[in-house]
């Protein structure tokens, strides 16, 4: 089953044609990401870049949008790995209405482990990317 | 006792300089003044507009900024009316860490009812405002 | 050639990382397409819906991520038509750094036309679609 | 004369109402006041933390919303310096609509130098503060 967390559709996430403005999916699918890892590690994003000396920055987006989200809207948020391995990690995740399930959008991410010092990509630490999956 | 919200600080919400944006808090306290709607009419954003025909804009925001929220901090969004008459409601808000309670930043909104039809100010109807007191 | 816009890397377009939000590209992205509508048709979007019926929607986003912008970077945000025919157009668009020309991100988008009344997918209205190539 | 730079509003600066959402505002104003320092000191924000060794944090906003702006609009954000001293910048700045020139929003705003290593308020270093007046 895939890791989900509520979010509530606010005036901020709108634009004039009423619904969810685009890149507000990518706000919404990265606080799922956050708080699945936070779930899977217990460790937040600044515990996880102090204790593991990096960070998962995203290197490729995929996403579709399906049906429009409008103020007021309750979603759930979902995030579930398709692959983890050497330096990257696939997620799979969805924005679906509470109310009926109606998926909304759907994306595709790869994410990619940098060294905080270096800024640069590294392999994901052992003792990470065994809880990932 | 003021109604509260809690906020978790994600990525999205931070700058540069490793705190939340300024402007961000003022998304954070729409949140939980369309909560504190909800809580106290038992009406969504989209329910109020249909049913009473109008909405509250803000026409004057003063913030009082102390102290910097960080990536992951979780805080606590209040929203507490001050005064309601006529047109106008006056909001007090604050930003304060769940953990050991300091606040953050502070704010004092203007709420300004206006007629969905015409755009324009008018007074607030009777049975809305009879529930924000 | 591409129509590019240039865009200024503010306070507001960094994360706590001390880079440029991943879902921001996809703002930069937007307001380079509607400036090479603005050019190519000579409408604003809120024009376009009123003499054309209708909008551009994205319904598929495909974004890459080389390398991060940092605040106060000065890029060029390209807009180019690959593809446009009956209710869709396929949008190639990249965010290079102004000075030295390094692309740091590119998206493929595809733009669906959406009837403003029914709010449905529709074909391309002709006189649109003539402009576009 | 004010310092004024131009503004476009996009998709993502609107909401669900038909108009600029009341935190974007607050965008707008850093923009400006971010060229406007720009204008007077011959830096960036980053070279100003470098060669400074501090930064302009906002620790007071005062906003009154006049008038609504829409999707398309042009604005004018303008900067003003209204004192300086000491510690503090107070600034005043505007949005105003480029045709016609009419008032949509006022900010009244409080900068305080901080010194970049302690994250400390501190006095604004006086070859700074002469650029300023």
């Amino acid at each position: 089953m895939a890791f989900e967390i509520p979010i509530r559709i606010y005036w901020e996430d709108t634009d004039a044609g009423g619904i969810v403005f685009y890149a507000n999916y990518l706000r919404f699918f990265e606080r799922a990401r956050t708080e699945w890892l936070r779930a899977a590690l217990g460790l937040g994003q600044r515990e996880l870049a102090a204790k593991a000396g990096g960070m998962f920055v995203v290197s490729e987006a995929n996403v579709k949008y399906r049906s429009p989200a409008r103020l007021d809207d309750e979603l759930l948020i979902s995030a579930a790995v398709q692959d983890a391995a050497g330096a990257t990690v696939m997620i799979e995740q969805s924005a679906r209405l509470r109310a009926g399930g109606s998926v909304l959008c759907e994306g595709l991410f790869r994410l990619a482990w940098v060294d905080a010092a270096k800024m640069r990509p590294a392999r994901i630490p052992q003792h990470i990317l065994e809880k990932l999956h």
